[in-house]
């Protein structure tokens, strides 16, 4: 790697004579192919802050870095720059599943390292490759701070104009918005969001295309205990801010030292499908956790479900119970409605379709005691993911599906109770081993159990995770729907 | 029983010629002996009351019942009575264990069925025993009303005048107060409340002494899926009325119908010690739920423990860590402090004196890993209540104890973080039982996890329960500290 070492370089100015405050270079970084570069900036007040160029030009101006803490320490600024690390990345490696056997991991890398009289310190990692920039907030051990609260973490993107922008409103709670094409400055005018405090935010990935024809992405990587972030626009000078989703008191992080922040990534790419074809984010994750991953593999699936989003058919049952106690209410006496779609003459034909048309596997959703009133009453007991309706034959129909080489993934709708769904997470794991389930559906419909939280907070997040990592131990895949967007983890 | 049938006795107000409203006395009860007499009350506005008198003397001057409902259901008034079932209760049941054999429950019940216009259907049921008073609202399943949220209950206990009392400041989080003895009308100049909202605000049980010599206790029973409560005082008036626990989203209680409240309870007794003798608590709780019960036993109990309180010894392990990761930190690296207490020799020299000394069991804290940083970071991954410090060598141990015919309390303490608990309880139940340990003392201290939550709000409530029941399935006996008040669950 080409190390650039910028120790005083003052950044003139350009023109207009105003009393913007001028900054230090203190570090440069260069994208392998050399026409990606990052500086790393410190103004005089020690102010952290970043650009990014693409051939010379910019992408991004410079940006502020840090935070806001609960109780009012002010991370953007006061910092001393105490050195930096430079190193290079370039390795080949194998995902699991995916487009390609092989990814290359090709960055050149740099960490700066900060410190403040008080005791503070915070490092900044950056990595960058030809197709973009990912950078992080480091706190290491040696520290003032061990644990802090994050009232705003406060990372800019100040971008170069008025872009052409592919976005949806920002949102603690759900992505389920169609996606606008506009103008940075119309974000303002076209701004739907259900829940998010401010009508000037959207989520990422945000995809952006400039007046030169540039595409950037701006996006978040390897989101772990850690909320995830909207993207809040500034349109008088185009720059967006990180406004990260606030737990059930505000928080909007509780962080222990050592610890590292998601990556924070700007895409830079010349052709829309270099977009898509970008491994950055895959990158920035660590390597696979999991030692034996032959259990892991691609479903081509359908699913006894479509019907009954179209209304043909219901998730529920019977119509005799204005509700549902679980264990209370007995379903052996209600009478059917006859409507239900999970039944097991049903579901036979589709596995029947399924085996001839190569699929490997269908998904039965309204299999399980409890849909007749799981909506929209935050219900915390609405479901126990082991007790089937009294017309499907779980093991009569999962004998059926594998003697046709098919297997039934399993539903598990949440409701958004995740404390319901973490106490009986583990007994529905052993009946999918038990029955020979291999991948579950599972959902997040609704407000969030423990009452407060977001779908997009810090405790959901690590919900996510749990119900990922205590899968993996069970052999089961997860496809988690209305959970929060993907950061790469599935690396 | 004596079946009383005032159907329209009107009131006859005395003296003073107010414009109090007048009520109609709709149902009367009277406790076995005849002593005890409470009323059931409407007023002209459909709003729903009640008195009980001893001797014929006042105890409960008419006082309200009722619920505000979130989204401005006033469930206070507008009610008509619809009529009432009586019925007596004499039956004599073993208890698991306690102080004696058998327990007399004896009283006479009532069921007063009020319905509203709207389609609101809530009763009262009350229970009048020879001690003392029980009542409870049941919202039955034909009703406007299936799910709906708590903004405050509205029981009130009017009294008599300003009587002694012996009572601690409300809170939401804590019963560590010293007990304050005085009048109703100098609460407002002692109470040393740490969170609750009202200065005006009181514990259950709340024990009380008349200008008679009458002992009148305020409590509450079998409280589950429910918050608990504080009694709130108005000292113009004396009289007292129910502040629930509020929630993360500050909702007083979540419910579905068909259910119930706990019941609340007006002790009477002429001789302070018949508040202790009085079984008006259990009896109000329905019978016990676990049919072998055999591995239930009263433990006498010493504790590695006092000696950590005191400061002579530590519950951590090492002063090495600024802070602790589960899993991360190795501790077999650390260098001791030397002072902590539950090492291998300390616990073995407290094996010997409990064999000795006719004990039957040790309980050991600061066991496991985690010490070192648990307190006050309202940290989340605080402790797996599964791993050992180095110098606990939990299965020698435990064969020491038990060769001596002692038994190893376990110690969990959630450090308030109950999903982190809930998410290790099958693991840490399952070593217990491996080890043979039969009782765990569980911990509640610092704030909740779940953000926002209370020690006595409705969700940790559905957690301290969920505790026991699971630990009922591993036979393990819980001592549960910081959690809630007793509400006779016990039985």
């Amino acid at each position: 790697m080409k190390r650039l070492a910028f120790t005083l370089c003052v950044a003139l100015l350009a023109a207009c004579g105003t009393n913007a405050p001028s900054w230090t270079v203190k570090e440069e970084l260069q994208s392998p192919n050399g026409r990606l570069e990052a500086q790393f900036l410190i103004y005089p007040d020690g102010s952290p802050a970043y650009t990014l160029t693409f051939d010379g030009k910019d992408v991004i101006k410079p940006s502020k870095l840090g935070y806001k803490l609960i109780g009012g320490m002010d991370l953007t600024k006061g910092f001393t720059f105490e050195g930096s690390e430079h190193g290079v990345i370039d390795e080949t490696w194998e995902p699991v599943w995916g487009e390609e056997r092989q990814i290359r991991n090709n960055c050149n890398e740099m960490l700066v390292k900060l410190k403040r009289e008080d005791g503070v310190a915070m490092n900044v990692r950056f990595r960058l490759y030809n197709d973009g920039l990912g950078f992080r907030y480091e706190f290491p051990m040696e520290n003032r701070l061990t644990y802090f609260k994050v009232a705003d973490e406060i990372t800019q993107f100040a971008l170069t104009g008025n872009h052409t922008a592919w976005w949806i409103a920002g949102d603690y709670d759900t992505q389920e918005y169609n996606y606008t094409h506009s103008k940075l400055s119309e974000i303002r005018k076209y701004n739907a969001s259900q829940t998010v405090a401010s009508a000037m935010s959207v989520q990422t990935a945000l995809q952006m295309k400039t007046g030169d024809g540039l595409y950037i992405n701006i996006h978040e990587a390897e989101v772990l205990d850690y909320p995830t972030t909207n993207l809040e626009l500034d349109d008088k000078t185009f720059t967006f801010s990180t406004l990260l989703t606030p737990d059930a008191e505000g928080v909007k992080g509780r962080l222990q030292a050592p610890c590292k922040s998601p990556w924070r990534t700007v895409q830079v790419c010349e052709k829309a499908t270099d977009v898509l074809a970008s491994r950055l984010i895959l990158n920035l994750n660590e390597p696979c956790a999991i030692e034996d991953v032959s259990w892991i593999h691609p479903v081509k699936y359908m699913g006894v479900w479509w019907e009954m989003i179209t209304g043909r058919t219901h998730w529920s049952y019977t119509s005799d119970f204005p509700s549902v106690q679980l264990g209370v209410t007995d379903y052996s006496k209600a009478k059917p409605h006859g409507r239900h779609g999970a039944n097991n003459e049903n579901v036979r034909m589709y596995i029947d379709f399924a085996a001839e048309n190569g699929f490997d596997a269908i998904l039965v959703e309204g299999w399980n005691e409890g849909w007749e009133d799981w909506f929209g009453a935050q219900k915390d007991y609405v479901f126990d993911f082991v007790t089937p309706y009294p017309d499907f034959d779980l093991p009569a129909l999962n004998k059926y599906a594998h003697d046709k080489g098919i297997r039934i993934i399993m539903h598990h709708e949440s409701s958004s109770s995740t404390v319901n769904y973490e106490r009986h997470m583990e007994a529905a794991y052993n009946l999918m081993n038990e029955y020979g389930y291999d991948a579950v559906k599972s959902g997040y419909v609704g407000n969030i159990i423990p009452y407060g939280e977001h779908h997009y907070s810090q405790p959901l997040i690590n919900h996510y995770h749990y119900a990922v990592v205590e899968a993996a131990k069970h052999h089961i895949m997860v496809n988690a729907h209305e959970a929060v967007r993907p950061t790469g983890l599935c690396r």
